[in-house]
C-alpha cells in the first residue's frame, strides 16, 4: 500500500523542480487516483498542477473527485468553468453535484455540460441538502422495464452499464417510471434467456424518500446489509441510488462530529482549518464552563464562615467535581451509544432507571470506602473523612442520575445527545458536586 | 419501516399466549430477518421458540445470523450441534464462523456439517482472531482461470455464483489458485463472449494479508472506495474475501470503542450487560480519578496557610480545574481524529506545536479577560481577580499543550490514543491546573 512520507514529497519536489518529467511520471503511474489526491495538497499550487498535466484528462478527473474539499476549491479556483464541466462529465452524477455544490457558479458550470442527460442530472440533485437521501443519491443505475425478457435486460445492462460505475442489481420498473422491483445481476445470471423479468424480480424492495435523512438511511442499510439503495419520491418514482461507500463517509463524519461534540467542539473543524475557525468553535463551551465556574464561585462564597474554619474543606474540592464529571459522563455515553444504535429506543424505562441506580449505589459504595479509608489514613481526621466520603457517595448516584436523563431529555428535544457526554454534563455536575458537599458539610459540622 | 414499539410486542406476546398461530405468521410475513432478530430478544425464550419454529428453516438460519451476540448464544444453547451446524450450512462462512467462535463446542459443530467443503472452510476460518482480515473474511467468491474465455467464464460464475451471496467481481488465478487480478462483472457484461479472462483482466489489484489489522483492512476499503477486497496468504494465494458490510461494522464498532474509551469505560459494555461488568468497566478510571483527586488534595494541603488566610481563593478551584479539563478535552480530540484518519500522519510537526500555542494563547488570554471582568465586578478584588486571570491563561496554554501531546505519545506507545481525551488528560489536567494556580498566587501574594 502507497503510504505518503516527507521524503516521498521532498523527492517529488526535487523532480519537479528539475523538470524530470520521466521520474514524476514513473513515480504517478505506481499511484492510484486516492493516492495522487493525498500527495498533490502537500506541493505548491504551480507543482500540483505540474503532476497534473502529466495526466490523461479521465485520470485527472478521478483525481479531483478524491481530493479534499478545502484544497479542491481551491485548486479548482484556477480552472475554467468549461474546464470543470469536462471533468465533472467523467465521474458519477452524485460526486459531480458534490464537486458543483463547493463552487460559486454551479450553474454556469453545468451550462457548460456537452452530455444534456447528465447536465439534467446534475440540475436536479442540486436541489437536494447533503444531509438528505437525495444529496447522497446518483443518478447513475441501471433500470429495466417488468415486461421485458432476461435477454433484452442483459442487453440493455449492457449498453447502460457503460454508463454506470458500478454494477448491484437492476430495478425494474413499470412504463411511468415508477419503482416495482429489482433483479440481482446474479439471479439475471443464473436464469434462463427467455425468462421474463416480471417473473423473477423481487417486489419485497427497500426503498427510500428522497427526503429522508443521511443518518436514517445509512442506519437502514447497515442494519439490512444493503450495498445499494434506491431512492424514490412521493409517488414512488425511481430518482437514483445511493451506495455503500458515500454511506460508509455518512456514519464516519456522524463518529467524528459526536467525538467533537463530546469533546465541547461546536462546529466540525479539522486540524487543518484556520486559526479563526478552531477558535470559534472552541470558545462557546469554554464560556458555558466559564460560567459554570463562577457560578461556583458564587455558590462557595455563600460558605466563606466554613470554609475559613474548616480549610481542610477546600482540598476535597477537585475530588468530589472530578469524580462527579467522571461519573456522569460514563453514564451518558452508553446512553448516547444506545440513541445512535437505535433512535426510538424505550428511553424512559423503570428498568434502565433501577439498573443505573444500582449500579451507581455500588460504585459509591466502593468509592466511599476507598476513600474514606485512605483518607482516614492521611488525615487522621474522622469528621472530614466522613463528610467527604459521604458526599462522593451522594455525588456519584446524582451524577450517575444526571448523566442518564440528560441525554434522553436532548434526544427529546431534537439535540445531538452526544452535547451530554461533554463540557455540559461536566459543568453540571461541577455545581451539583459542590452543592452536594457543602450542604452535607453544614448538616455534619 | 419497521418499527419496533412495546404495543408491537404486547399484541404479539398476547397472540403467541392465544396460540393464534395465524396472527403471528401474518405479522411473521410482514418482516425481513433483521427485524424479526430485533423482536425475539424482546420475547421469553419459549416464546422465543414459538416464532421461530413458524419460520422454514432458511429465514430461520438468516434470523440467527442477525441476532445479538449475548442472546444469540443464549438462544443457540436450546439447540442440538447437528441442528446448529444445518443453519451454519446455510449462511455465509464469515457469518458461520462468527456464531461457531461464541459456542463452547466449535469443533463438534463442524463435524456435523454435511457439506464437507463448507465444513473444510469453517475449520479455516477458525485459525483467524476476529480482528484481522482473515477473521472478517468469506471463503465465498468466484474465481476464473487466466485462461478461460469469457463464455466459459459466465457459464462458471452461473455455476459458482449459487453459492455465492453477493457478486462484486470475478477474481483471476492461475492453475496454483495465486491471485492475478479481476474482471468486474460490468465488464463480463461488455465483453464479447469469445474474449479471453487474460485479455481483459485488472492486474492492478488491492489485495490485503490475513494478517492485516481489521482497522487498516477498513481504511483501506473506505479510502479505495471497495465494495470486496480479495485476501491472499503469504504466497499470494488466493484465501477468500472481505466484503464492505463486515467493513461497516468494524468502523462503527471501532468508534464506539472510541467513545467508550473517550468516557472511562475500559472495556467494551452495552446497557444491557450485567451490572458485575458495567461495574468493572467502569470503576478502573474512577479509582484512577480517585487517586488524581487524593493527590490533589494533598497539594492543596501545603498551601494550607495561605488558604486560611485567603479563604475565597477556594473559590475558583472548581473554575481552574474545569477550563484546564475542558481546554484539554477539545485539544487532544482533534489529534485523535488525524490519528484515526492516518496513523501514520507527521505526528510531532513543528508546525502543529506552532498552531496549537496560538490556539491557545488567543483563547486564554480571551478567557482571562472576560473572568477577570466579571470577577472584578463582583468582587471588588484586583490581587485575587488577577491571580485568577493569570492563572486561567497560564492552565489554558499548558493544557492546550498537554492535550496535544498525550494522544501523540500514547499512538507512539501502541495506546489507543482515545484513552487521551478521557478522564486520563482530565486527571492530570486538574493536578496541573492546581499547581499552576497556587505557584501563581504564590509569587502574587
Amino acid at each position: 500500500m502507497f503510504e505518503l512520507t516527507d521524503e516521498y514529497i521532498h523527492q517529488l519536489r526535487e523532480a519537479i523542480l528539475d523538470d524530470n518529467k520521466q521520474f514524476v511520471e514513473s513515480r504517478l503511474e505506481e499511484l492510484l487516483p486516492q493516492d495522487i489526491a493525498s500527495v498533490v495538497p502537500e506541493l505548491e499550487m504551480a507543482q500540483a498542477r505540474y503532476i497534473f498535466n502529466l495526466l490523461d484528462q479521465k485520470h485527472q478527473a478521478l483525481v479531483i473527485r478524491e481530493l479534499d474539499e478545502n484544497f479542491r476549491v481551491e485548486f479548482l479556483e484556477t480552472f475554467s468553468a468549461e474546464e470543470i464541466a469536462n471533468y465533472l462529465n467523467l465521474i458519477d452524477s452524485d460526486d459531480a453535484a458534490d464537486i458543483l455544490n463547493e463552487q460559486e457558479n454551479p450553474e454556469e458550470i453545468i451550462e457548460k455540460i456537452t452530455d444534456e442527460a447528465k447536465a439534467k442530472d446534475l440540475k436536479d440533485l442540486l436541489h437536494y441538502d447533503d444531509d438528505v437521501a437525495g444529496g447522497l443519491m446518483q443518478k447513475e443505475l441501471i433500470r429495466a422495464n417488468l415486461n421485458w425478457s432476461v435477454n433484452k435486460c442483459v442487453e440493455e445492462m449492457r449498453e447502460q452499464a457503460k454508463r454506470v460505475g458500478k454494477l448491484y442489481s437492476v430495478y425494474v420498473v413499470d412504463d411511468s417510471d415508477k419503482l416495482l422491483g429489482r433483479v440481482s445481476v446474479k439471479k439475471m445470471l443464473l436464469s434462463e434467456e427467455e425468462t421474463m423479468v416480471s417473473d423473477i424480480y423481487d417486489s419485497e424492495i427497500i426503498s427510500v424518500d428522497a427526503f429522508m435523512k443521511a443518518n436514517e438511511v445509512a442506519e437502514l442499510m447497515k442494519k439490512y446489509d444493503l450495498v445499494a439503495v434506491p431512492v424514490v419520491n412521493n409517488y414512488g418514482k425511481l430518482l437514483g441510488r445511493i451506495t455503500i461507500d458515500d454511506v460508509v463517509d455518512v456514519i464516519t463524519e456522524k463518529a467524528e462530529i459526536d467525538m467533537q461534540v463530546m469533546s465541547g467542539i461546536t462546529s466540525p473543524v479539522e486540524e487543518e482549518d484556520s486559526i479563526w475557525d478552531l477558535t470559534r468553535s472552541r470558545l462557546p463551551w469554554l464560556l458555558v464552563g466559564l460560567a459554570g465556574g463562577i457560578l461556583g464561585a458564587q455558590f462557595l462564597g455563600l460558605f466563606e464562615g466554613m470554609l475559613s474554619k474548616v480549610t481542610a474543606m477546600a482540598f476535597f474540592i477537585p475530588l468530589i467535581t472530578a469524580t462527579g464529571g467522571n461519573v456522569g459522563i460514563q453514564s451518558s455515553s452508553l446512553i448516547v451509544q444506545s440513541l445512535a444504535r437505535d433512535p426510538n429506543f424505550n428511553d424512559f424505562s423503570f428498568h434502565r432507571f433501577g439498573k443505573g441506580f444500582l449500579l451507581a449505589f455500588i460504585n459509591g459504595l466502593a468509592i466511599a470506602l476507598v476513600v474514606g479509608l485512605v483518607n482516614l489514613l492521611l488525615m487522621n481526621d474522622l469528621k472530614l473523612s466522613m463528610v467527604v466520603s459521604v458526599a462522593l457517595f451522594h455525588v456519584v448516584i446524582f451524577s450517575s442520575f444526571l448523566g442518564t436523563i440528560t441525554p434522553l431529555i436532548l434526544h427529546r428535544f431534537g439535540v445531538n445527545p452526544a452535547v451530554a457526554s461533554g463540557p455540559f454534563i461536566t459543568t453540571l455536575n461541577d455545581l451539583l458536586g459542590l452543592g452536594v458537599y457543602f450542604i452535607i458539610a453544614a448538616a455534619l459540622y
